[in-house]
């Protein structure tokens, strides 16, 4: 449905754009832009701007960050020793939710994929290569997506790091906690047959 | 999942007080954002703005309009003596649509519901019967939505309505074309009968 009105089509198209937002949706949004008092419209206005503008990544580990290091490189409290290599962002923050671990982050900020024409130098290994000059990294834990493109990432970097004697590790691989067996997927099941602990 | 920087929570809060957006896709699109170019970042800003404080309402029929008259009332093709009535300007471009009406709108910009405090002032009827002084209109079309609210809005404007001598008619019950009878609810389906005509 087409609006004979400029600028809110524009809108509902600025919308329409993101990954997952479909036509209805994009309309529903732009409608309740119009219905924003002018004070609140300049708020949203300003804080797409804003974030745009203001964040950047973290010149160590590449996480996204306000300042030049981010919250988690600049804690004295995090131990330096061990880098959790992650695809996005995102992975960092649903990590953080365990309260689980205590080391420091690596973001690559995509996956080697091929297919998609991104090789080892369209990611971040190049800054991750470089946190590992001066002998504080001891561990190295891969935590990229389980998926083929994650799997390569994981297998290339722990390639690159296994020469300076780096300890490398992977996620575990199991059935999710609360899921139920029956819908298991049966890699997802072999790995968990594999890498079966004692109790 | 809260993050620690506060530009991009800020975002994340933002789209999340749209209707029907939830945490995990406000955050999708806040990373949508943080993707953009700062070219495109701006433009979305603006259209934010721009739709904000350029978008009013026709000063006849209460439709969005960016000028004085939306382009309905400005049109010479239309004609002006039929009125449909409709609760929200999503309803016109839906009317539209159709390419079957040929004459104007008015939009109430709600319905009457005591429930919500909304009283017959808090809608666009004052407008509508201004419309109606200099005999020019022959019908009003009642196309408020099918619900409690839609249909005791109805009621209301045609009791005022049928002393002005204005013929109130209003939009057809019935089962929606290409949908299956065994699922139409009892109160549709006894509205079709009662509507149903000679073939």
């Amino acid at each position: 449905m087409a609006f004979n009105l400029a600028p809110l089509q524009n809108l509902i198209d600025q919308f329409e754009r993101m990954q997952g937002i479909g036509h209805k949706t994009a309309q529903r949004m732009a409608f309740y832009v119009l219905g924003l008092s002018a004070e609140q419209a300049k708020e949203f206005a300003k804080a797409i701007t804003d974030a745009h503008t203001k964040i950047k990544q973290c010149s160590v580990c590449c996480d996204l960050a306000d300042e030049e290091l981010c919250p988690i490189c600049k804690s004295n409290t995090r131990d330096k020793s061990v880098i959790c290599v992650v695809e996005d962002p995102r992975d960092v923050a649903a990590i953080e939710r365990t309260h689980e671990y205590k080391g420091t982050y690596h973001v690559l900020h995509g996956a080697i994929s091929p297919m998609d024409n991104i090789g080892p130098d369209q990611i971040r290994i190049k800054e991750l290569m470089a946190r590992l000059n001066d002998d504080t990294v001891e561990e190295v834990i891969m935590a990229t997506n389980p998926t083929v493109e994650g799997e390569a990432t994981a297998m290339y970097i722990s390639r690159l790091l296994k020469p300076l004697g780096i300890t490398v590790s992977r996620l575990a691989y199991g059935v999710p906690v609360g899921a139920d067996l029956e819908y298991a997927d049966e890699v997802t099941l072999s790995r968990a047959l594999e890498g079966r602990s004692l109790i």
